[in-house]
Protein backbone atom coordinates (compact mmCIF):
# COMPACT_ATOMS: atom_id res chain seq x y z
CA UNK A 1 0.00 0.00 0.00
CA UNK A 2 1.22 3.58 -0.55
CA UNK A 3 0.82 6.83 1.57
CA UNK A 4 0.90 10.04 -0.25
CA UNK A 5 1.39 12.68 2.66
CA UNK A 6 4.66 15.57 3.99
CA UNK A 7 6.72 14.07 6.54
CA UNK A 8 6.33 16.43 9.43
CA UNK A 9 3.08 17.60 9.20
CA UNK A 10 0.36 17.01 12.22
CA UNK A 11 -2.22 14.97 10.55
CA UNK A 12 0.59 12.85 7.89
CA UNK A 13 2.27 12.27 11.75
CA UNK A 14 -0.64 10.65 13.17
CA UNK A 15 -1.17 8.34 10.35
CA UNK A 16 2.91 7.11 11.07
CA UNK A 17 2.26 6.76 14.72
CA UNK A 18 -0.18 4.40 13.83
CA UNK A 19 1.91 2.36 11.51
CA UNK A 20 4.63 2.35 14.21
CA UNK A 21 2.78 1.44 17.11
CA UNK A 22 1.38 -1.55 15.43
CA UNK A 23 4.82 -2.23 13.70
CA UNK A 24 3.68 -1.96 9.96
CA UNK A 25 5.44 1.04 8.66
CA UNK A 26 8.09 -1.15 6.40
CA UNK A 27 4.28 -2.20 4.72
CA UNK A 28 3.99 0.93 3.09
CA UNK A 29 5.51 3.12 0.26
CA UNK A 30 5.78 6.61 1.36
CA UNK A 31 4.95 9.08 -1.50
CA UNK A 32 5.68 13.11 -0.33
CA UNK A 33 3.29 15.77 -1.91
CA UNK A 34 4.71 18.92 -2.62
CA UNK A 35 2.05 20.68 -0.53
CA UNK A 36 3.82 23.56 -0.45
CA UNK A 37 3.08 24.61 -4.44
CA UNK A 38 -0.27 23.54 -4.07
CA UNK A 39 0.00 19.97 -5.34
CA UNK A 40 -2.95 18.63 -2.93
CA UNK A 41 -5.44 21.42 -4.80
CA UNK A 42 -4.64 20.01 -8.24
CA UNK A 43 -7.47 18.10 -9.96
CA UNK A 44 -4.87 14.92 -9.88
CA UNK A 45 -4.87 14.90 -5.74
CA UNK A 46 -8.47 15.86 -5.75
CA UNK A 47 -9.39 12.32 -7.36
CA UNK A 48 -7.73 10.81 -4.73
CA UNK A 49 -9.26 13.10 -1.90
CA UNK A 50 -12.40 15.45 -2.80
CA UNK A 51 -10.98 17.36 0.81
CA UNK A 52 -7.78 18.13 -0.90
CA UNK A 53 -5.47 17.03 2.47
CA UNK A 54 -2.64 14.35 3.11
CA UNK A 55 -2.62 11.65 4.02
CA UNK A 56 -3.85 9.56 1.78
CA UNK A 57 -3.62 6.16 1.63
CA UNK A 58 -4.01 3.75 -1.48
CA UNK A 59 -4.56 0.19 -1.30
CA UNK A 60 -3.22 -2.13 -3.36
CA UNK A 61 -6.99 -2.47 -5.42
CA UNK A 62 -6.65 1.21 -5.79
CA UNK A 63 -9.25 2.57 -3.33
CA UNK A 64 -8.00 5.58 -1.77
CA UNK A 65 -8.64 5.99 1.61
CA UNK A 66 -8.55 9.58 3.19
CA UNK A 67 -9.40 11.13 6.61
CA UNK A 68 -6.95 10.22 9.37
CA UNK A 69 -9.82 8.13 11.60
CA UNK A 70 -10.37 6.08 8.58
CA UNK A 71 -6.78 4.94 7.78
CA UNK A 72 -5.73 3.88 11.47
CA UNK A 73 -9.55 1.93 11.51
CA UNK A 74 -7.72 0.01 8.09
CA UNK A 75 -4.15 -0.15 9.71
CA UNK A 76 -5.44 -1.43 13.18
CA UNK A 77 -7.82 -3.94 11.71
CA UNK A 78 -5.16 -5.16 9.44
CA UNK A 79 -2.31 -5.86 11.57
CA UNK A 80 -1.44 -7.42 14.83
CA UNK A 81 -0.86 -5.79 17.94
CA UNK A 82 -2.57 -4.15 20.33
CA UNK A 83 -5.49 -2.44 19.55
CA UNK A 84 -5.79 1.46 18.71
CA UNK A 85 -9.44 1.74 18.70
CA UNK A 86 -10.70 -0.74 21.00
CA UNK A 87 -12.48 -4.28 20.87
CA UNK A 88 -15.36 -3.93 23.15
CA UNK A 89 -18.32 -1.89 22.64
CA UNK A 90 -17.72 0.38 25.65
CA UNK A 91 -14.12 0.30 24.77
CA UNK A 92 -14.88 1.20 20.94
CA UNK A 93 -17.26 4.36 22.50
CA UNK A 94 -15.24 5.75 24.68
CA UNK A 95 -12.16 5.56 22.39
CA UNK A 96 -13.88 6.98 19.60
CA UNK A 97 -15.62 10.12 21.73
CA UNK A 98 -12.18 10.91 23.39
CA UNK A 99 -10.44 11.05 20.06
CA UNK A 100 -12.92 12.85 18.40
CA UNK A 101 -12.75 15.66 21.28
CA UNK A 102 -9.17 15.59 20.78
CA UNK A 103 -9.68 16.70 16.84
CA UNK A 104 -12.64 19.35 17.60
CA UNK A 105 -11.26 20.43 21.11
CA UNK A 106 -7.67 20.82 20.04
CA UNK A 107 -6.24 19.34 16.50
CA UNK A 108 -8.79 21.53 14.95
CA UNK A 109 -9.08 24.64 16.74
CA UNK A 110 -5.34 24.86 16.53
CA UNK A 111 -5.25 24.27 12.72
CA UNK A 112 -7.91 26.95 12.11
CA UNK A 113 -5.64 29.48 14.47
CA UNK A 114 -2.83 28.71 12.70
CA UNK A 115 -4.40 28.97 8.92
CA UNK A 116 -6.78 32.00 9.69
CA UNK A 117 -5.20 33.81 12.36
CA UNK A 118 -1.33 33.76 11.35
CA UNK A 119 0.49 33.61 8.02
CA UNK A 120 -0.46 29.83 8.21
CA UNK A 121 1.18 28.51 5.32
CA UNK A 122 2.09 31.54 3.00
CA UNK A 123 -0.29 34.13 1.32
CA UNK A 124 -0.15 31.50 -1.68
CA UNK A 125 -1.84 29.23 0.38
CA UNK A 126 -4.09 30.78 2.57
CA UNK A 127 -6.69 32.22 0.11
CA UNK A 128 -9.43 33.13 2.12
CA UNK A 129 -8.68 34.24 5.99
CA UNK A 130 -11.18 35.15 8.69
CA UNK A 131 -8.44 36.22 11.61
CA UNK A 132 -11.89 36.96 14.30
CA UNK A 133 -12.89 33.39 13.94
CA UNK A 134 -9.07 32.11 14.06
CA UNK A 135 -8.36 33.77 17.39
CA UNK A 136 -11.27 32.74 18.83
CA UNK A 137 -10.26 28.91 18.09
CA UNK A 138 -7.39 29.69 20.23
CA UNK A 139 -9.20 30.29 22.82
CA UNK A 140 -10.95 26.92 22.27
CA UNK A 141 -7.84 25.04 22.08
CA UNK A 142 -6.60 26.32 25.03
CA UNK A 143 -9.74 25.20 26.72
CA UNK A 144 -9.56 21.67 25.22
CA UNK A 145 -6.18 21.52 26.89
CA UNK A 146 -7.84 22.39 30.15
CA UNK A 147 -10.38 19.41 29.79
CA UNK A 148 -7.65 17.43 28.49
CA UNK A 149 -5.46 17.82 31.73
CA UNK A 150 -8.51 16.94 34.13
CA UNK A 151 -8.88 13.84 32.29
CA UNK A 152 -4.85 12.68 32.72
CA UNK A 153 -5.17 13.64 36.14
CA UNK A 154 -7.56 9.98 36.67
CA UNK A 155 -5.91 8.04 33.78
CA UNK A 156 -2.23 7.03 32.21
CA UNK A 157 -3.75 7.99 28.52
CA UNK A 158 -6.72 9.34 27.77
CA UNK A 159 -8.64 6.19 27.59
CA UNK A 160 -7.48 4.83 30.62
CA UNK A 161 -4.05 2.19 30.91
CA UNK A 162 -3.66 2.06 27.45
CA UNK A 163 -1.78 4.26 24.21
CA UNK A 164 -4.81 4.71 21.71
CA UNK A 165 -5.66 6.78 18.89
CA UNK A 166 -7.11 9.62 20.99
CA UNK A 167 -3.97 10.13 22.44
CA UNK A 168 -2.26 10.05 18.87
CA UNK A 169 -4.87 12.98 17.94
CA UNK A 170 -4.07 14.54 21.41
CA UNK A 171 -0.33 14.66 20.57
CA UNK A 172 -0.71 15.88 16.82
CA UNK A 173 -2.61 18.22 18.54
CA UNK A 174 0.01 19.53 20.64
CA UNK A 175 2.51 19.18 18.47
CA UNK A 176 0.73 21.68 16.19
CA UNK A 177 0.08 24.09 18.85
CA UNK A 178 3.83 24.22 19.33
CA UNK A 179 4.63 24.91 15.51
CA UNK A 180 1.66 27.74 15.41
CA UNK A 181 3.43 29.14 18.39
CA UNK A 182 0.42 28.41 20.91
CA UNK A 183 1.99 28.01 24.72
CA UNK A 184 0.80 25.14 26.80
CA UNK A 185 0.33 26.64 29.72
CA UNK A 186 2.59 24.99 32.91
CA UNK A 187 0.04 24.43 35.22
CA UNK A 188 -1.57 21.98 32.86
CA UNK A 189 0.64 19.26 34.91
CA UNK A 190 -1.21 16.39 34.03
CA UNK A 191 -0.95 16.88 30.39
CA UNK A 192 3.23 17.52 30.53
CA UNK A 193 3.44 14.30 32.32
CA UNK A 194 1.35 12.42 29.81
CA UNK A 195 3.59 14.15 27.08
CA UNK A 196 6.85 12.91 28.56
CA UNK A 197 5.64 9.53 28.71
CA UNK A 198 4.05 9.85 25.37
CA UNK A 199 7.52 11.12 23.84
CA UNK A 200 9.37 7.69 25.35
CA UNK A 201 7.41 5.41 23.27
CA UNK A 202 9.15 3.82 20.08
CA UNK A 203 6.27 5.11 17.98
CA UNK A 204 7.19 8.71 18.89
CA UNK A 205 10.83 8.64 18.92
CA UNK A 206 11.52 7.45 15.62
CA UNK B 1 -29.37 2.90 28.81
CA UNK B 2 -30.15 6.46 28.98
CA UNK B 3 -30.09 9.46 26.24
CA UNK B 4 -30.23 12.83 27.25
CA UNK B 5 -31.51 14.60 24.05
CA UNK B 6 -33.61 16.55 22.19
CA UNK B 7 -36.25 15.18 19.56
CA UNK B 8 -35.86 16.40 16.26
CA UNK B 9 -32.37 17.85 16.86
CA UNK B 10 -29.84 16.99 14.22
CA UNK B 11 -27.97 15.25 16.23
CA UNK B 12 -30.10 13.56 18.73
CA UNK B 13 -31.79 12.32 15.10
CA UNK B 14 -28.53 10.81 13.81
CA UNK B 15 -28.37 8.24 17.08
CA UNK B 16 -32.24 7.55 16.82
CA UNK B 17 -31.86 6.00 13.37
CA UNK B 18 -29.18 4.04 14.47
CA UNK B 19 -31.09 2.55 17.43
CA UNK B 20 -34.15 2.02 15.07
CA UNK B 21 -32.18 0.17 12.38
CA UNK B 22 -30.92 -2.04 15.25
CA UNK B 23 -34.64 -2.54 16.41
CA UNK B 24 -32.66 -1.02 19.75
CA UNK B 25 -34.82 1.90 20.68
CA UNK B 26 -37.03 0.16 23.36
CA UNK B 27 -34.18 -0.52 25.19
CA UNK B 28 -33.44 2.88 25.87
CA UNK B 29 -35.36 5.50 28.46
CA UNK B 30 -35.29 9.04 26.65
CA UNK B 31 -34.97 12.21 28.74
CA UNK B 32 -35.80 15.53 27.60
CA UNK B 33 -32.81 18.51 27.58
CA UNK B 34 -34.22 21.92 27.93
CA UNK B 35 -31.81 23.15 25.26
CA UNK B 36 -33.52 26.13 24.48
CA UNK B 37 -33.49 27.38 28.31
CA UNK B 38 -29.55 26.59 28.33
CA UNK B 39 -29.72 23.31 30.26
CA UNK B 40 -26.66 22.20 28.10
CA UNK B 41 -24.66 24.76 29.69
CA UNK B 42 -25.06 23.72 33.46
CA UNK B 43 -22.15 22.42 35.57
CA UNK B 44 -24.33 19.36 35.77
CA UNK B 45 -24.80 19.27 32.05
CA UNK B 46 -21.27 19.77 30.92
CA UNK B 47 -20.37 17.33 33.97
CA UNK B 48 -21.81 14.57 31.52
CA UNK B 49 -20.22 15.80 27.86
CA UNK B 50 -18.16 18.95 28.25
CA UNK B 51 -18.81 19.80 24.94
CA UNK B 52 -22.12 20.99 25.85
CA UNK B 53 -24.23 19.02 23.26
CA UNK B 54 -26.64 16.42 23.11
CA UNK B 55 -26.96 13.57 22.89
CA UNK B 56 -25.53 12.11 25.59
CA UNK B 57 -25.40 8.18 26.68
CA UNK B 58 -25.39 7.14 29.97
CA UNK B 59 -24.65 3.44 30.51
CA UNK B 60 -25.69 1.54 33.18
CA UNK B 61 -22.25 1.73 34.95
CA UNK B 62 -23.11 5.61 34.91
CA UNK B 63 -20.34 5.88 32.04
CA UNK B 64 -20.74 8.93 29.60
CA UNK B 65 -20.74 8.64 26.20
CA UNK B 66 -21.20 11.45 24.01
CA UNK B 67 -20.19 12.38 20.31
CA UNK B 68 -23.17 10.97 18.01
CA UNK B 69 -20.03 8.52 16.30
CA UNK B 70 -19.07 7.00 19.61
CA UNK B 71 -22.53 6.52 20.86
CA UNK B 72 -23.52 4.59 17.37
CA UNK B 73 -19.92 2.66 17.47
CA UNK B 74 -21.45 1.46 20.99
CA UNK B 75 -25.33 0.94 19.47
CA UNK B 76 -23.59 -1.46 16.93
CA UNK B 77 -21.21 -3.20 18.33
CA UNK B 78 -23.99 -3.91 21.20
CA UNK B 79 -26.72 -4.99 19.27
CA UNK B 80 -27.87 -7.91 16.59
CA UNK B 81 -28.34 -7.10 12.96
CA UNK B 82 -26.73 -5.25 10.00
CA UNK B 83 -23.82 -3.48 10.45
CA UNK B 84 -23.61 0.22 10.43
CA UNK B 85 -19.95 0.56 10.66
CA UNK B 86 -18.93 -2.10 8.88
CA UNK B 87 -16.74 -5.14 9.22
CA UNK B 88 -13.67 -5.74 8.05
CA UNK B 89 -10.62 -3.34 7.72
CA UNK B 90 -11.68 -2.02 4.06
CA UNK B 91 -15.72 -1.62 5.00
CA UNK B 92 -14.47 -0.18 8.35
CA UNK B 93 -12.25 2.21 6.38
CA UNK B 94 -14.30 3.44 3.26
CA UNK B 95 -17.20 3.98 6.18
CA UNK B 96 -15.45 6.14 8.74
CA UNK B 97 -14.04 8.14 5.70
CA UNK B 98 -17.47 8.68 4.24
CA UNK B 99 -19.23 9.69 7.84
CA UNK B 100 -16.19 12.09 8.68
CA UNK B 101 -17.04 13.68 5.36
CA UNK B 102 -20.68 13.95 5.56
CA UNK B 103 -19.81 15.90 8.84
CA UNK B 104 -16.94 17.85 7.55
CA UNK B 105 -18.67 18.53 4.23
CA UNK B 106 -22.21 18.67 4.79
CA UNK B 107 -23.49 18.49 8.84
CA UNK B 108 -21.01 20.74 10.21
CA UNK B 109 -21.10 23.36 7.90
CA UNK B 110 -24.58 24.03 7.82
CA UNK B 111 -24.95 24.09 11.81
CA UNK B 112 -22.23 26.66 11.64
CA UNK B 113 -24.05 28.67 9.16
CA UNK B 114 -27.15 28.06 11.03
CA UNK B 115 -25.72 29.22 14.21
CA UNK B 116 -23.45 32.27 12.80
CA UNK B 117 -25.11 33.55 9.86
CA UNK B 118 -28.92 33.28 10.44
CA UNK B 119 -30.28 34.15 13.82
CA UNK B 120 -29.76 30.23 15.22
CA UNK B 121 -31.50 29.59 18.57
CA UNK B 122 -32.00 33.44 19.60
CA UNK B 123 -29.77 35.91 20.97
CA UNK B 124 -29.81 34.12 24.65
CA UNK B 125 -28.12 31.10 22.98
CA UNK B 126 -25.81 32.75 20.34
CA UNK B 127 -23.50 34.59 22.40
CA UNK B 128 -20.91 34.92 19.55
CA UNK B 129 -21.65 35.19 16.14
CA UNK B 130 -19.10 35.47 13.24
CA UNK B 131 -21.53 36.55 9.87
CA UNK B 132 -18.81 36.16 7.20
CA UNK B 133 -17.57 32.56 8.62
CA UNK B 134 -21.23 31.30 8.82
CA UNK B 135 -22.03 32.59 5.02
CA UNK B 136 -18.65 30.93 4.13
CA UNK B 137 -19.95 27.51 5.95
CA UNK B 138 -22.97 27.91 3.47
CA UNK B 139 -20.72 28.03 0.29
CA UNK B 140 -18.83 24.96 1.37
CA UNK B 141 -22.22 23.17 2.50
CA UNK B 142 -23.12 23.71 -1.26
CA UNK B 143 -19.56 21.80 -2.49
CA UNK B 144 -19.83 18.94 -0.01
CA UNK B 145 -23.58 18.20 -1.26
CA UNK B 146 -22.65 18.32 -4.78
CA UNK B 147 -19.38 15.81 -3.68
CA UNK B 148 -22.00 13.81 -2.53
CA UNK B 149 -23.98 13.63 -5.35
CA UNK B 150 -20.99 12.60 -7.40
CA UNK B 151 -20.51 9.18 -4.63
CA UNK B 152 -24.39 8.34 -5.19
CA UNK B 153 -24.17 8.39 -9.02
CA UNK B 154 -22.08 5.36 -8.52
CA UNK B 155 -23.87 3.93 -5.60
CA UNK B 156 -26.72 3.09 -3.90
CA UNK B 157 -26.14 4.31 -0.12
CA UNK B 158 -22.56 6.02 0.17
CA UNK B 159 -20.28 3.48 0.77
CA UNK B 160 -22.25 1.07 -1.32
CA UNK B 161 -24.90 -1.07 -0.82
CA UNK B 162 -25.63 -1.05 2.46
CA UNK B 163 -26.91 1.86 4.23
CA UNK B 164 -24.42 2.68 6.90
CA UNK B 165 -23.71 5.95 9.62
CA UNK B 166 -22.37 8.17 6.59
CA UNK B 167 -25.81 7.60 5.05
CA UNK B 168 -27.20 8.74 8.33
CA UNK B 169 -24.91 11.47 8.68
CA UNK B 170 -25.41 12.79 5.37
CA UNK B 171 -29.45 12.36 6.01
CA UNK B 172 -29.30 14.84 9.43
CA UNK B 173 -27.34 17.20 7.44
CA UNK B 174 -29.51 17.41 5.02
CA UNK B 175 -32.44 17.54 7.07
CA UNK B 176 -30.17 20.42 9.20
CA UNK B 177 -29.86 22.35 5.29
CA UNK B 178 -33.51 22.32 5.32
CA UNK B 179 -34.28 23.65 8.71
CA UNK B 180 -31.42 26.78 7.43
CA UNK B 181 -33.31 27.14 4.44
CA UNK B 182 -30.10 25.77 2.18
CA UNK B 183 -31.95 24.86 -0.63
CA UNK B 184 -30.83 21.31 -1.99
CA UNK B 185 -30.25 22.16 -5.78
CA UNK B 186 -32.40 20.38 -7.97
CA UNK B 187 -29.77 19.27 -10.50
CA UNK B 188 -28.30 17.18 -7.37
CA UNK B 189 -30.50 14.25 -8.60
CA UNK B 190 -28.67 11.28 -7.24
CA UNK B 191 -29.12 13.10 -3.81
CA UNK B 192 -32.93 13.23 -4.49
CA UNK B 193 -32.89 9.65 -5.64
CA UNK B 194 -30.91 8.42 -2.67
CA UNK B 195 -33.27 10.84 -0.29
CA UNK B 196 -36.34 9.40 -1.61
CA UNK B 197 -34.81 5.78 -1.11
CA UNK B 198 -33.72 6.76 2.72
CA UNK B 199 -36.92 8.13 3.60
CA UNK B 200 -38.55 5.16 3.01
CA UNK B 201 -36.88 3.11 5.76
CA UNK B 202 -38.64 1.78 8.96
CA UNK B 203 -36.11 3.60 11.23
CA UNK B 204 -36.83 7.12 9.44
CA UNK B 205 -40.54 6.77 8.68
CA UNK B 206 -40.89 6.61 12.42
Amino acid sequence: MKIYDVANFPNPLRVRIALAEKNATNNVQFIPVDLMNGEHRTAAFIAKNPAASVPVLELDDGTYISECTAITEYIDHLFEGPSLTGSTAKERAVINMLQKRAESMVLEPVGTYFHHATDGLGPALEIYQNKEWGQKQKEISLKGLSYFDTVLADNTYLAGDHFTIADITLYAGIGFAGFAKIDIPADLTHIHRWLSLVAERPSIKL
